[in-house]
């Protein structure tokens, strides 16, 4: 894998240097976050945590959940990553005392640090669930939208006041937000900057469930879904069925192509067990892997823009402003 | 046309060689659906039609209905298309006792059978309904996402659970689901792999009116919308309308551009009769055909991939698997 | 700024050409519209305005909304607009007893005049509201598409009829109506034509707020939401989410890149204020300008395809019908 970081360096080793399957999250020294793997389920949980600080984000906290969520991609044994945060607020927002930070001398040397975590979040090809046990503001928010299911409690405050604080659109939120909910209530949700119920009807197609009463209702609901995520579907499966909506052909026609060879290299792996176990009315059990998603001959069917791109490069041009 | 036809030959004549105009729908031996065309009004509808087996997709049936589409595409007699399926079901899905159909030796030689359907529909230049008359699983979803009405009953089951028999999306869903109702739903919807009342609210947003109580409901509505849409609308601006929302322009600037020009050709056909039925207050009769629109100086404005590609080419490069 | 007017000459000078700080639009020969400046919020009004023919679309009124439009685009006076109809009604359409208009001799050069002012609308980089006080039929319907809000009363019939007579999208209406409430939803609206209330389940996606009672109330609310934009929120932020939400990255790569690129120069010039006043605990007052944004490095990201084209090319391909 490349070496997508920004240009402030990470503190965490680089994925490829280290034997993923191995890995002992429990004891690793995360920064301003906790992470768990339950072994017999393949659910990987992360909690967001700062809890003095209502679970802020920091430089810190951004590469902690880009390593995270690196690892869970490449290892096995990870099936299905839960991201939740540690008391009553699922986190709200970048820790404004820390400044806005700038990691460059030039604006194209500049990585957003919420970008960090959420292509990481994008990237991991396992289903990936924010479970929002309590108010989630600003990259509270746009961190969450890279995931593939957001589960959140109506006792929650949510909002992206990025106008209100003079910046723009960050996380990969300007990507991500308009596909999630249509342009119509992005617009209102990112022009305004309003904090809202998660129940307001520009928010509410944000949300995978109808909001729950809650926190605990989130986690319960979130786990169930997990369970049937990791036990019951195809690894294969969900990886290109996630990758084929995120990373879409440009036509129908385009679309057809790529489907086509996914479905003949599924015939090869986890597409017999899943025949079998209809007919003998059992549930499946694929033994299929990424490993084995990097042979099919379609995979990867997108070219990945280098994100390093400037950073490395000297000098940058001279800044406008 | 080019044959834009899988590697598996088809066996129904290439419509470039037939008169589709005086095609009779009634006597042909179609497989496993049946056609039948409304003369006076201009309705064609097809039942998917194994009844016995609850409407399960085959190859024969894939065929059938491109042949069926791609007549309804030429055919000046069709306004306006209905598919629906025969008995109590729409369709079940593949019929999973064929086995996973391979029809190549190669994944880049192989082309999905569900894409062939779904590709025929979608490029069927007439508005197409689908009366989802029953549970509908599988490509018995993805098959109607390629029409341009879906309407349904609550009596049936709706679900796409490719991730429990280890395949991914096929029937150009991956491009179809999230245009039509978003990427959160689309993810709930494909990653689950969920069998849901169509009234879910992951899968509410796929139904062009809410769902009916009965199959007679969803009937009546269904002939109701396509007698308005064959006898009321000009078949050169529905033609256009769907064309302009499925070949989209890459930016408002460019969509302005082909509008303006689309504008400009039906000023001199169809849009008089519009403005003198308008003045008459008249129900208006538009003449113009898709021969018309083949004329028009914008037509077409987007370069079709050709889906034969590698099947025409050997030799293929090794698979990785 | 480049003159991107289509072929029929506007009667109104070019935006460059003049001061926009200090154009006086309240005794400006407009035509066919009516627009005020509150200098003491920045909020600018515009009223269609032709009460005898229910604000019916003209030319003239094309030219004018073009015109105010790219001076709200430049004038650092100018917060937000709002954009309503005089009288009951909101625009009952093209005014067809003009015909339909062709500005040119080929379908090379016509350019559309809905698409005139929606370019305008959306190539204003400041908010703009649609005020829906009453009906909006046709090109009514479509110039608010290229809005960033669109408030409603429910008293308003509200419908876009173009295959009804005979002609195809226009204003820019294939870009921006499957982007705002889905495919299923605009094929619903476009394909049929139907004139119907704007709480039809296929409308309501089209509205920031649900339907209103009453004309006032949306005036009420469009007021109090202008004030908060204007008085509240930085403008150059609402200009860049604006502009990253419609002049979209290709991936979510590219996003992080340009959302990097914006945070680094947003710090430079309004965050400052945006951090400063959330720890003071008051409201922000935000110095920074379009004319700030100008000099960003990462401003502007997109091409912009130049709608002249044709126009300007001599001779014209021949027409094919």
């Amino acid at each position: 894998m490349a070496d997508n970081r920004p240009g402030v360096q990470s503190p965490h080793p680089r994925v490829a240097d280290i034997d993923a399957e191995s890995f002992d999250y429990a004891t690793y020294a995360w920064q301003d976050i906790l992470v768990s793997l339950d072994a017999s389920t393949g659910i990987a949980t992360v909690h967001l945590h700062r809890p003095a600080k209502a679970n802020a984000y920091t430089s810190a906290m951004a590469f902690s959940l880009q390593f995270a969520f690196e690892l869970f991609d490449v290892d096995p044994r990870v099936k299905v990553a839960i991201l939740t945060g540690t008391g009553k607020t699922f986190c709200v927002g970048a820790d404004l005392s820390m400044g806005f930070r700038k990691s460059a001398t030039y604006a194209q040397q500049h990585r957003d640090e919420g970008g960090v975590c959420s292509l990481a979040i994008l990237r991991c090809r396992k289903p990936t669930i924010a479970a929002v046990n309590g108010t989630a503001v600003g990259i509270g928010m746009t961190m969450i939208l890279a995931c593939d299911f957001r589960l959140v409690t109506n006792n929650a405050k949510v909002g992206i006041p990025f106008t209100k604080r003079g910046i723009a659109m960050e996380a990969a939120s300007s990507f991500l937000l308009p596909r999630l909910v249509g342009v119509t209530k992005a617009l209102d949700i990112i022009l305004t900057g309003d904090i809202r119920s998660p129940s307001d009807p520009s928010f509410a197609a944000l949300w995978t469930r109808a909001p729950y009463p809650t926190a605990d209702d989130v986690l319960d609901a979130t786990r169930k879904l997990a369970h049937q995520l990791a036990t019951q579907n195809s690894t294969i499966s969900m990886a290109l069925c996630k990758l084929q909506i995120w990373r879409q052909a440009q036509s129908p026609e385009h679309a057809h192509l790529l489907e086509s060879q996914a479905y003949w290299d599924c015939a090869q792996t986890d597409a017999k067990e899943g025949v079998d176990s209809f007919f003998e009315k059992r549930d499946p059990k694929f033994k299929g892997t990424l490993n084995d998603l990097e042979r099919f001959a379609v995979y990867p069917w997108w070219t990945q823009a280098d994100v390093q791109g400037w950073v490395r490069r000297a000098p940058p041009p001279p800044s406008k402003l």
